[in-house]
């Protein structure tokens, strides 16, 4: 009798152990990810998060898509800078008008070029761009929200986010997607508009 | 038995008719859509198509994915040049090196940024790329296959294609994005580099 107790006690532990690990691993990624179209129509700049942290495995997600991104002649000049500290986050949060989400926000991914990197001109721009719509989309594809605070083309800002995460001189951010929880407030948009294309020529 | 024969023959025409009318509205859009991680992972630039042409409501899908994305200050400064003539595909294909593969494209989008929208910086840049990157995913959504090829920060070139597809001047392409039914041939990359990512600071 003692025998089959202990049994039944270690296939228990077993089983905890496991249930435990696999929380751990998979709790907070979704296990149906939606249709790619779907995905495109219900993403949203979401600025308002609960309290509630995201895991390096999410943010893993997140970078892996950016990094699925086409670049010209697949230079891949990017770098990203993930930010998870809070008084990190509300330090940043000061760069511009545009970034004050990130005080409430429970991660952030600076997209960054490094202009060592590929080519002279700046399409390294256009390279970032892409990785970061990747982001923005694979956010909303494991139930997370973000919004893109741009900070290249405004001079300032761009010293601030250098400075504040010690990049180096040729290393640009192009933005900082400020990350969480969505409360559910915020919406996506139809922007569909017919008069902005044209069939064959202007 | 003569009213019967005209019955079924009617009966007959109807159905013919819903077959030929949801053939043409539905026939080429797969029923069923991959998920966002998958599109964004599977995706390639894909240069070699099949000779098959692609229909006005597959270009719609991904006209709608485009205007989907983000853009600074909700400002749309897009525009969407399509092209599905063959002797203008084979005019632009001789754009870049890069726009080669045009010439047996069944159609492009030119994404342009039309700098009298919005802001007066190069703001515009980014969001057409946001939008270009979403039609790229849509493409593959959809089991078509496409490449971005820029045009943007090359002088000539930009001057070739503002002329060939009778842009204002204000009205700039960022891109010609080259759209066929793919053969197969081309394989998406795995592009996942961990030292691109620097976890809290440089």
């Amino acid at each position: 009798m003692k025998t089959a107790k202990s049994i039944i006690l270690y296939v228990a532990l077993v089983l905890f152990g496991f249930t435990a690990v696999s929380e751990l691993l998979f709790a907070q990624i979704p296990s149906t990810i939606p249709d790619a179209l779907t995905v495109i129509h219900s993403r949203k700049s979401v600025r308002k998060y609960l309290d509630k942290p995201v895991s390096k495995e999410q943010l893993e997600i997140l970078l892996r898509a950016g990094m699925a991104a086409p670049t010209a002649g697949d230079k891949r000049p990017w770098e990203f800078v993930v930010i998870t500290d809070p008084a990190m986050l509300d330090t940043l949060s000061l760069a511009t008008r545009g970034t004050r989400m990130l005080s409430s926000a429970a991660a952030a991914i600076a997209v960054c070029g490094n202009t060592s990197i590929g080519f002279k001109s700046e399409v390294w721009v256009h390279d970032c761009s892409a990785a970061s719509e990747n982001i923005l989309l694979a956010v909303e594809a494991i139930g997370l929200g973000a919004v893109w605070t741009g900070i290249y083309l405004n001079v300032e800002p761009t010293k601030y986010v250098q400075r504040v995460l010690g990049l180096p001189e040729e290393v640009i951010p192009l933005n900082v997607i400020s990350i969480g929880y969505p409360t559910g407030a915020e919406k996506p948009k139809n922007k569909w508009d017919p008069t902005k294309i044209h069939w064959e020529k202007w």
